[in-house]
């Protein structure tokens, strides 16, 4: 170093007052001003559970005026507080999406694959994060469905209709597909706007996919080497958490035991809108956060916060979320 | 897409089994296995003040096991104890870093800059970080030390002895640099293996940079660009917390008023090891806090897990982080 080899010694404070600057400081409003970024950074998070290797991707994040009915079972007044406590904007409520991928040695297998191609600019960013993290989406080896909600499956498909994931089996829950795909059901919905609709997305999404892609899987099974499906039925009929496990480690993919945490952990018995048999959601939740809680288990949840993955303590009748520190090395 | 054009149409649970599949499924396993990534993604994070974009830069994290005297007003055990309820390591606390970069508009202003070149794999990480962020050392105009720990300073010197940000002014408190540049205060800290170290590495660093380089700075002062001096001294006699305001938009960068909120905003009353003064510590850290917390102000914190930048709540006595929700977007 130069400066070290003239002997700029500032020793101290009057001696640094006194030192003759031989190397003149190039004033640096000279030099053009740098222009903002404009723009995050990628969003996935790497972890891993054993030998298995975990990224948490982020899909993006929706911050939208809360509806009347976000929450069914409350008062839209008490949901607002709740959100604005959680320093949501004032109105608003905000819904993140982390599908998270694993890497067993032998198979690269997501869960969860997002919004898909979609107008709106907050969402459908799997596939940016997915290339950011350095995974082809050719390379996918399986694709696994917690449930059959847009948020969740519509990013199995590419914006111009072929499969995102050219290479990869797709598993969806049984329970699941029975329900979506059965006439029957469909028909029921009809008077039901966001029910009909969700009927109409499962078709149109799963429409041209050929049958051999899809695979139903039942609960309590292997569904990929190290990930095990567990029965979390309420929020949908087939819906799906899973534990990934390697070696004496283990995480719970929690899918949407609960939505936003900031709402359903701390208030186990609300209900959020999309939960087709509310009550036994709640069941549901409880069961899973009580065992999380004892095993001191780490958590992912599809609507956490980015990297969304926590601990999650018991607080009274209530739950908190404690996010995991970041790791900036695995 | 050829499957849509070929009515492969899985309209029905019982369609589904019956669809006839034109396409053929490669099976995966005759592809080669995705290799783990091995490595964290990059740890950068950006956020909007107003106008002025932030950017959050981890230079590592580091688990260690913990010092007998790292809380030094308490029993081990119980610092112990609240590592493990923060799901610390057993016996072990960490700790982690994260210098911020402002983009004022006119000025790339970065405040901290991380322990350079180390041994200690976990840190020096800044510039990998900075580089993934787009950001070129030498495009830096001002680096500010908020004190002069080596975790905080020694980064301004890259491996070989150079200035890391060539083009850099260097800010540093005069309140600090006149302590620990003093011979006399030096001759004292002689016993202390901590503080002698300390003053032996200040010295280190800055011998070799030149004077002009270097400009001292008072409290209640605007720095840069929309970055205003705060006095928050008991860490060090020049400890210094900032305030970054633009249009209505400000954010606290808090500096070391706590080391990892876990022990010190929880029980703002201990004392860290590093702290020179530890009663005028708590004296500044509660001020801070009890503003921040009624103001409901963003705070950045230099010790809080990355993208170490959140909210604080009273809790009676004491203080909770509420860390911010990450956004995918700016």
């Amino acid at each position: 170093m130069t400066q070290l080899s003239r002997r700029h010694l500032l020793t101290g404070a009057a001696g640094a007052a006194a030192a003759t600057a031989l190397t003149p400081f190039a004033a640096s409003s000279a030099r053009a001003a740098a222009p903002a970024a404009g723009k995050q950074g990628p969003s996935f998070y790497r972890y891993k559970v054993g030998s298995i290797e975990g990224t948490s991707l982020s899909d993006g994040a929706n911050t939208f005026p809360m509806p009347d009915t976000f929450v069914r079972n409350i008062p839209k007044e008490q949901a607002l507080a709740a959100a604005e406590a959680a320093y949501m904007p004032k109105g608003m409520v905000r819904v993140p999406f982390n599908p998270q991928l694993f890497n067993t040695g032998g198979k690269l297998v997501l869960i969860d694959c997002g919004s898909g191609s979609t107008p709106n600019p907050n969402v459908g960013h799997l596939m940016a994060n997915l290339k950011a993290a350095g995974v082809e989406a050719k390379d996918v080896d399986m694709v696994i469905m917690s449930h059959l909600h847009p948020d969740h499956t519509n990013g199995i498909k590419a914006a111009d209709g072929s499969l995102a994931f050219p290479n990869a089996e797709i598993k969806v829950p049984a329970a699941d597909w029975a329900f979506w795909m059965s006439d029957e059901n469909a028909a029921k919905a009809e008077s039901n706007p966001m029910m009909k609709n969700y009927f109409a997305n499962v078709r149109r999404v799963y429409t041209g996919v050929p049958a051999d892609r899809v695979t139903k899987y039942e609960w309590g099974k292997e569904v990929a080497p190290g990930i095990t499906s567990i029965d979390a039925n309420g929020h949908t009929p087939g819906h799906t958490a899973f534990a990934v496990a390697s070696g004496n480690a283990r995480i719970l993919v929690q899918s949407d035991v609960t939505n936003i945490p900031e709402f359903f952990l701390r208030n186990p018995d609300w209900h959020v809108a999309f939960d087709i048999d509310p009550v036994k959601a709640v069941e549901t939740r409880r069961k899973f956060y009580d065992m999380a809680s004892a095993e001191k288990a780490l958590v992912v949840g599809f609507h956490f916060s980015f990297p969304s993955i926590g601990y999650v303590e018991k607080d009274g009748a209530k739950y908190r979320l404690v996010p995991i520190a970041w790791s900036p090395a695995i």
